[in-house]
């Protein structure tokens, strides 16, 4: 494979524009804010792909023989002789479902090792971190987060400490175990398990590979918009819905769609739209809602696990990511969330309620003109129905 | 796509050489033999292979931009015009697994819509018998072939009915339920399902669509032998260790890999290596075992469920395949499968042990120096880790 020369990576703190060097790792600036690996950029005829979508499609480089994620390397701050650590992730399937809305596509994330589009990103940030000399990892997490930190960390053949809430069920933390991670059980809200993580790391037990603030688990997650690009012969859909907790699917969907658009391969980003449970829903709050502080909005539990985060950390990142691709938000109420789940089983799909929400904010988004029938919409499945109770 | 006329399938029985037509649709012969579909064609310039392996490897046809199991319909015995029943089945990823012996590879059956390799059967079972005009199925299953034909019926717009052992785990049933299939148990040994299927069957309920029985799920699980030949570069691997409970999966590969020896994409067959609990072993007794009756062999309990077949349907075809590939058996004890899982784990690969007899089998397999150091093996991880208990 002949590759342009690949620009050396550093941190970028997006909100004041500071940079720091990738050595040694760290996972926040030094005034505490979250970061991004920049600079973003595309190599897009690594992919086959010229930048007029017009142009032959044919796959023609070795770096195209390789399946999913690293299919995409070029286009992540991974050095270019550093051995990922990979487990199959990616190249999942988008598969027609004109059942719920003509030109309706999903993308079934499920497909993957620990069975939820976090292995994308816990891919990526552990082939970095290993290549940066990190031999033990503190994650903290109830359920799909940890359990793929756990597997690639027991690829990359590093230790991993997974703190998660004492009320967690125990078989949300069955997976972490099996992969041999030590599993820390922490009292109190979901927040306590952050702090007991960050503490660890202070101690030295390790460095804190938190898929929320790490930013190389977004350079996995980014995979996900070349891979629809690519899917759908090298074009955007016009929208895509995805799950929204902490937001790294759709801030991973458009870091990679501004990439591309820079790169001249697709004429616009598509909108992205964020599905949240109207239970924990700051997002929707900061879009559309009528608070004046997005964190006002009350919450209570919902069966959308994965979605339940009270105070995403990057709130402004993903509140500008939906502005400036000209989408927005839906905040689904528990019984729909129940029913659109049922509606995907009921045609063959077996996705977690957290996924199921996405389903529901498409609804929603149809029937308030804002997704338009014919439209190519990609509704993002983020993980298994294997593993909710 | 430009394809060469197919010419029309029909039933066969590989015993006595007798022909079917598809038409009305059946499972079994006049005499109460398995089928297989007939002819096995293989069309191998639509994969973008030529019958030379060394010829170039272009991707040119429409056929090879689809994904998965369809990406070889081709190769099957259904109508060109008919609509796939698909929800992303096949395309799953081979990764190296030289942790377990230098040349060794996995190929992760679990990234699929069900979790198990049963969907590459039940995607083609399903759009052959809706083609067929089928509208109601039955099956017989305590496990993933159950949810897989579920799944199917769902997706297809298809009446499915499971009749399960009364002592198969709710859990296990959960997701034929959730697709909206309706669950009979049965009191009895696994035996009493089917016998409970069949009768349904005489009774006007639906047609016996049976993962175990009905000819066209062997033309879906025969694409694992096209897939691997695909992810190989157009080549064969030297060895393949599957488990074995009923043998749709090696069956589908001998199927597969004597299509392409015939058409000249392969010089010979691959080994092919059956991985049994020795709780549940009459392949491996039929094959090697000292019983004169490999069905003499005792039974006992085993954690690989999905392979708690006592008396295979299609023994002697898998006995035959076996030989003639040059391959074997390995019938492991309990503890080597508990084991085997830990250790599949320990590298970040949560497959279900019945998957993990096939670890197991490929060390005993180098043990006797059946398969040596460096051979290009795979080694098939049939279902995904979340769904034991």
């Amino acid at each position: 494979m002949v590759s342009p020369a690949v620009p050396a990576a550093e941190y970028l703190d997006p909100r004041t524009g500071e940079r720091f060097p990738l050595l040694p790792p760290r996972w926040r600036s030094d005034a505490g804010a979250p970061l991004l690996v920049a600079p973003g950029r595309t190599v897009v005829s690594d992919f086959g792909a010229s930048a007029a979508p017009e142009a032959p499609k044919s796959l023609t480089t070795a770096a195209v023989a390789e399946r999913g994620v690293w299919r995409y390397r070029s286009a992540m701050g991974v050095g270019e002789g550093v051995a990922p650590v990979t487990l199959g992730e990616g190249g999942t399937p988008l598969v027609a479902g004109d059942w719920a809305g003509e030109g309706t596509r999903f993308k079934l994330e499920w497909f993957s090792p620990t069975g939820s589009f976090k292995d994308r990103g816990a891919s990526v940030m552990l082939t970095a971190l290993r290549d940066q000399g990190v031999t033990a990892v503190l994650e903290d997490s109830s359920g799909n987060g940890g359990a793929a930190v756990a597997a690639y960390a027991a690829a990359a053949g590093m230790a991993a400490t997974i703190f998660a809430p004492a009320s967690t069920s125990p078989a949300k933390l069955r997976q972490a175990r099996a992969f041999g991670a030590q599993v820390e059980l922490v009292e109190g809200p979901r927040e306590a398990s952050q702090e007991a993580a960050i503490a660890a790391e202070a101690a030295g037990r390790g460095f804190y590979a938190s898929h929320n603030w790490q930013p190389f688990f977004l350079e996995g997650t980014k995979s996900l918009a070349y891979e629809l690009w690519e899917d759908l012969g090298f074009r955007a859909p016009d929208a895509v819905v995805i799950p929204v907790g902490a937001g790294s699917l759709l801030l991973g969907c458009a870091l990679g769609f501004r990439e591309l658009l820079a790169a001249g391969a697709i004429p616009r980003l598509p909108r992205l739209y964020a599905a949240q449970p109207r239970n924990c829903s700051p997002l929707d709050a900061a879009v559309r809602g009528p608070e004046a502080d997005p964190l006002e909005r009350p919450v209570a539990p919902t069966i959308a696990e994965g979605t339940a985060i009270r105070s995403p950390i990057r709130l402004p990142e993903l509140v500008e990511a939906i502005r400036e691709s000209g989408g927005s938000t839906a905040a689904i109420p528990e019984d729909g969330i129940a029913a659109a789940h049922a509606e995907l089983a009921r045609h063959g799909l077996f996705a977690e309620p957290t996924s199921a929400t996405a389903l529901a904010g498409h609804a929603e988004l149809v029937a308030r003109g804002e997704i338009r029938p014919g439209e190519t919409t990609v509704v993002v499945l983020t993980g298994s129905g294997l593993k909710a109770a």
